[in-house]
């Protein structure tokens, strides 16, 4: 149980859906959570949608969420239109509309349900070989590197310790896989549950990266699955494209947490960076 | 250009939708399509609300689709709730909810745009070596195995030659691994297209049954990208669970055209069969 004492997190905080008196939900998008001027992270925007979502469940936990990006969303006011769908002992479903100021940008089909930590019973996603964390690239800009990650709102929020085995691009030096991996955890302590997963399976930078194309890469349809509790520390997240044709990529996440256990996965559908 | 005179394929007319007086939209669902009694299968469901999304689209196809399944479709007569997104030079989004007879069944986000069958720029998928077609099982159960593809509906329209490698099950020497796959075309002759590959995307028998555990695993939230124009001729179909825990498992399918061009992709969440 949290300390009632213990100084609110700053993830919580900019998660955070209000009811209002005419039984609808609001949100306040933080600008801080941003990739790019005005452009808020898809995964952040899900962890207040999945929110609103479980405002009407009778589950504690997002176990898939299937997000289409029909604009961009604006920090500020938004209002959350939850439908709620079919619920059991199981698992419920809801739909919920996001909009910000410029009208509807997000709609998501959502699924909770209660999540264990309960071993598996099959896995065939084990963790790949990563640099340990201290190892990795430095959380913030110290002026070694060519091109080190921008310092966006986003990486404030969320440390993020890339794998230079993954990272010749950051020193100059792109490689030929659309292949990402590295270390994260939030910035304001808070250890990591299936909220901040589904912030998690959109937090790196694109995959085109890795291969020295650095523009953004709109994210078109994302889905998330939440597969267990992640235990506390560092989550291991690993981001890779699959086929890159006709203006379009995926991208594949994997997430573990800090046993090594999967945790998370997601795939989403992506416009190529210009 | 289809002939005018060609008998129409009775994938086209089992997935038909019908526009109404009032501007909504109706399909009859077809009992042949089913995977169990009464129970139809949920790409030829994805097919039909590909199909409605269409009539409202500047787009010629569905390029990723994400489905809640909120509970089982029933054959018969439905009605398609459209609600169209945002729809630009590139891409249309919108939502469309299937109802049968009992009700909303489900709730998909579609995003509908242009393929070609332009070469990748960069691909990572690269096919299985897969038995051909010509020595994989036979099609219908001619009783020389002890565990052969039920003769459900969906075997009769889609004609699936299962690889003898993923399929000891079949001859009652379960795998240690959930992992299938097979060679698929539509029985009726038609070639494949987008809407056929949304079909293909949850057309083999669950995973687990290479496991030799032979429930039925409804599926909860299934994503499907469609990537490329396939080339005529049989699609690989491959189908692998990556965890299974608590109850849940993924499904991850990739599909090859004839030339082995990779055309499409799906992950589902379902619930373990008992």
């Amino acid at each position: 149980m949290p300390q009632t004492d213990a100084p609110r997190s700053a993830f919580d905080a900019a998660t955070a859906v209000t009811s209002t008196d005419g039984g609808g939900l609001t949100a306040r998008l933080d600008p801080g959570w941003d990739v790019g001027p005005g452009i808020l992270n898809g995964g952040y925007l899900l962890a207040v949608v999945a929110r609103a979502a479980l405002t009407a469940s009778p589950h504690a936990h997002p176990v898939a969420l299937a997000a289409s990006f029909l604009r961009a969303t604006p920090p500020g006011p938004a209002t959350l239109t939850l439908t709620p769908g079919p619920a059991g002992r199981t698992l419920a479903h809801s739909s919920v509309l996001l909009a910000g100021a410029e009208g509807p940008s997000l709609a998501v089909q959502v699924t909770t349900a209660t999540l264990t930590d309960e071993p598996p019973v099959y896995s065939a996603a084990i963790p790949p070989d990563a640099t340990p964390v201290a190892d990795c690239l430095p959380p913030v800009d110290d002026g070694a590197l060519p091109h080190p990650l921008p310092e966006v709102g986003l990486r404030t929020r969320v440390h993020t310790r890339l794998d230079p085995v993954t990272a010749g691009w950051a020193r100059g030096r792109p490689g030929g896989e659309p292949y990402l991996r590295g270390w994260v955890r939030l910035a304001d302590g808070r250890e990591p549950d299936p909220l901040a997963l589904l912030l998690f399976a959109d937090v790196l930078p694109p995959t085109s990266w890795a291969t020295g194309r650095f523009g953004w890469a709109p994210t078109v349809q994302l889905q998330v699955l939440v597969r267990a509790l992640p235990a506390p520390g560092w989550c291991l997240v690993e981001a890779r494209a699959n086929e890159v044709a006709g203006g379009w990529l995926d991208e594949d996440y994997r997430i573990w947490d800090s046993t090594g256990r999967l945790v998370a996965q997601s795939r989403q559908l992506a416009r190529l960076p210009r």
